[in-house]
């Protein structure tokens, strides 16, 4: 992804902070040249010294066949994202995108019935915890269990780059900055809001 | 993108609209056989009997020099999405997630300079339509516009093929469908809202 170095996020707890609340995501792969993709949930681990991304597809997406043949697997995190119009800025220009988007690219590897097990276990568990009567992995019954096993196939990525930007407004003067945050408030859609919350909390953690 | 029968959309007017109303998409390209891609907004165009997407990216993002030796470029366009609990269902199952998603293919090519003016000039006008001081694209000065044009570079990808699923729970009872909206609803947050009324719109129009 291209990023200017004012966009650039480098701090890796802050990647993985945003991978964890942005959990929904893209794997990208490709078949004979062409890129395809499913949108689904990932979970970002971190095994010894090196991160991994666990994720599962139906059984029926063939997607699970390019996998193993992909040495550079692309997977996609984003955030909000909003139009900054140039009508908010001191001084003329041109309208463009706040957006806030992770990639990383990994070497992918097909997960066998224990692994799969274990990452079906993880990712309900962390998405029912806290929930009223949650489903839990350890009171599913082996019937419902198995279908589901059979159903899906289950990949985990090991990391070898991290690409992470925070598109938010860096490169504009304070005075600009902040009348983007007012008037992306003004907007009143949820992107615009979360958008300004975001360049809320950058400025915040600049100092 | 692997679509069920019953996710499937095959409307063309229907995935016309979700695209301008979803126009932040990413475009996906492949160089040496590893996929790179890129988040801005897209224009959905229809000329003659062909539909094309429009868009422009940085001059630094070489992602451009990509695009027109790939015959098969990746277009996406992702709606709301939201967790869905299987605690919420009538009988014992495993959780999923709703989101609405199209993928679009087609091979690219570079805009001129006045092909590039003209996408510029309707990027500009679409924005900025109904807001407050508009900026407009035949108002922008020589110096302003002469520096953007060259900071960027237009491409156009001429549609192939289209691949649109709206998995929002058509696959569950009624009484399972209704409750998954209530408790969507009861999360409160917006994605979950959304969901839930993009699904209260698709049994609308089925019916």
């Amino acid at each position: 992804m291209y990023i200017p170095k004012t966009f650039k996020v480098t701090d890796i707890k802050e990647v993985m902070d945003f991978i964890e609340q942005n959990s929904f995501g893209t794997i990208v792969t490709t078949e004979n040249g062409r890129p395809i993709s499913t949108h689904i949930p990932l979970k970002l681990r971190k095994i010894e010294e090196f991160y991994y991304i666990t994720g599962h597809v139906a059984y029926g997406n063939s997607q699970w066949k390019t996998i193993e043949d992909n040495e550079d697997i692309l997977l996609m995190f984003q955030g909000p994202h909003a139009y900054v119009s140039s009508s908010w800025y001191e001084k003329e220009n041109v309208p463009t995108w706040n957006y806030q988007a992770v990639h990383l690219y990994g070497k992918g590897y097909i997960l066998d019935k224990d692994e799969l097990v274990n990452e079906l276990a993880i990712m309900i568990n962390t998405y029912e915890k806290g929930r009223e009567n949650p489903v839990s992995y350890e009171k599913l019954s082996n019937e419902v269990l198995e279908k589901q096993i059979k159903g899906i196939v289950g990949f985990k990525v090991m990391i070898k780059e991290i690409q992470a930007s925070y598109k938010l407004s860096q490169n504009r003067s304070d005075i600009d900055y902040y009348n983007v945050v007012e008037k992306l408030k003004d907007e009143g859609t949820t992107n615009s809001d979360m958008v300004a919350e975001q360049m809320i909390k950058i400025k915040k953690s600049d100092g």
